[in-house]
């Protein structure tokens, strides 16, 4: 089935995605609200500030017109930043019938409500099925082709499982996961330890450091995750350690990026000046504590990513602190068990 | 407590363990079976074959004896690769007493009788404590100081955890988890996993490929170790997915490089030549296999790893047939739930 679908938010995800959907044989909308933007890609037919040197196929059309767009496809795939969700679904809102799909690849959290984006975007848009894509992907790479594969969670079944099928290609591979909740957390929380995998590698430390960090970071996120009402099987899956692999490890990750440049002992001004993107980490990490706190969930390594970012914590003393952390027993239910 | 231990092998694992417990103020000897290796790590005082560039401390001392530095020490560290473990137990058993303490770090499981270390072990020395060191843990960045966790296991969690104090120091930080079934496993099978995340690379692919092949490679580990009586969550934990993850990251790893090599289109032979060292790997695949086959589980990864070394399986059909695959819900036991 060839459908019409409008990516809102050119950046290099939205980009990237609409390109695979292209090659799949759908008729693409990609809307962007820089004008400018817009017409760059019209003329140039790339996107060459976010994704330079990968050409559009012909069935992609760039649109400056949000209402047209949206009235003309069926299927809206919301590849804006965390931060910009809310405001995009306010104006889309007004053009969407109850036939419309919304896909969501945004991760994040909303900073003040603690909400996920599926939930912020449920208060806009309450009367549509959402379906949200997540897992380790790269935008560069999966505008090469390089074989990728990510997970598709949604209430609906049906619904989940049809928005499967339209990004399936021979090299995307779209699981199905029912676990909303934990796919969406995992792949929000994920840039938390980004962060202080870049900062391990800022200081110099090595791959035992990181993968250790990596580790004791997915426990974390699954803690909270559990607590949420996640499963918790989703975060040993393609969204939750998946992804943080990709991120914790790829030069391709803002989050990681920017970590290195913290460790190597710059101010956080300083780093999102150079990066010149949006870093979702250093908003998560504000989330993420946040609700850590409120529901009374231990989250050692994001609590000390926030200490670095907010309160001008030491990078280095961070990294010692989780080191020398008094738990010496690795799986804590075992470590209660009188069977041992 | 100050002890003496012998440090039973001396490639760049056995030498940086036996750095670090000299730096923790321990009474070290270091044993060689190469005679040659021995002279020379006694004349320059370092082990310029394995470890090169690392000075040793004052409390090392090398050791031509096995018998004199068993019957000196109280602790043995089994530091040799895995198809050498049943013959130095031969070797090291008449010396024995009683209140021998064995700590095994070799990872791999016995090739004929699909035994893991501490089975074959227990066969040829059956009345001593033995605790098994595993984790996220290059040498090379042990050898300078670069933090790092690991996890030790045993059936007896006082012994377990005197071995943990003596491995213990501000930077080398040791957990304990009595599973010693689960520890084994997943340091031995992340070396086949390894060789997959190499041939991945060796062919081109990238982040997004490869963060699929570590994730679905822990998923069909834990499926097997589950089948052997391990605890699903120690493979969510540093011996699992923690060595998992630096194994197939980083450029230490002997099994991720002769993967490498092997995606590029080498051959075993050549790859094994190259490389001059033991790839734990290659034999570690056909045994994985045959634990599979034998216990019915369902191992793709290992299946499709174990087709290339070992029937000229073509490496590039192997990671698309693995990309292809039927399965479509990511959480197979949820898939089957019939609340989705």
């Amino acid at each position: 089935m060839k459908e019409t679908i409008s990516i809102i938010g050119a950046g290099s995800w939205g980009t990237a995605l609409g390109i695979l959907l292209a090659k799949n044989g759908h008729n693409i909308y990609l809307w962007h609200r820089d004008e400018q933007l817009v017409h760059e890609m019209h003329d140039k037919r790339e996107n060459s500030r976010y994704l330079p040197g990968i050409k559009f196929p012909e069935n992609i059309a760039v649109c400056e017109q949000l209402q047209y767009c949206i009235e003309h496809s069926n299927i809206i795939v919301l590849a804006v930043a965390s931060h910009g969700i809310r405001e995009i679904c306010k104006k889309i809102s007004p053009f969407l019938t109850e036939t419309h799909i919304l896909v969501n690849v945004a991760k994040g959290i909303e900073k003040d409500t603690l909400l996920r984006m599926s939930e912020v975007i449920a208060q806009e848009i309450p009367n549509n099925d959402l379906i949200t894509l997540s897992g380790p992907s790269h935008a560069e790479e999966v505008a090469r082709d390089i074989p990728t594969t990510v997970v598709v969670a949604g209430v609906n079944r049906k619904k989940t499982e049809y928005i499967q099928e339209l990004f399936m290609s021979t090299t995307f591979r779209v699981y199905t996961n029912p676990d909303v909740i934990g796919v969406e957390l995992g792949g929000a929380l994920k840039n938390v330890i980004a962060l202080g995998a870049g900062i391990s590698d800022g200081l110099g430390y090595g791959d035992n450091t990181k993968s250790a960090l990596m580790t004791r970071g997915i426990v974390e996120i699954s803690r909270l995750g559990i607590a949420m009402g996640a499963n918790m099987s989703t975060f040993a899956g393609l969204s939750g350690i998946g992804d943080l692999i990709v991120t914790c490890t790829s030069m391709h990750s803002r989050n990681r990026r920017a970590g290195i440049q913290l460790g190597q002992g710059n101010s956080l001004e300083e780093v999102l000046n150079n990066i010149g993107m949006v870093v979702e980490g250093v908003k998560t990490t504000r989330a993420a504590y946040n609700l850590s706190q409120k529901l009374g969930i231990e989250m050692p390594i994001t609590s000390e990513i926030h200490d670095v970012l907010y309160n001008n914590g030491n990078v280095k003393d961070s990294v010692m602190k989780l080191m020398l952390r008094n738990k010496t027993h690795e799986v804590e239910e075992v470590a209660h068990n009188t069977s041992w």
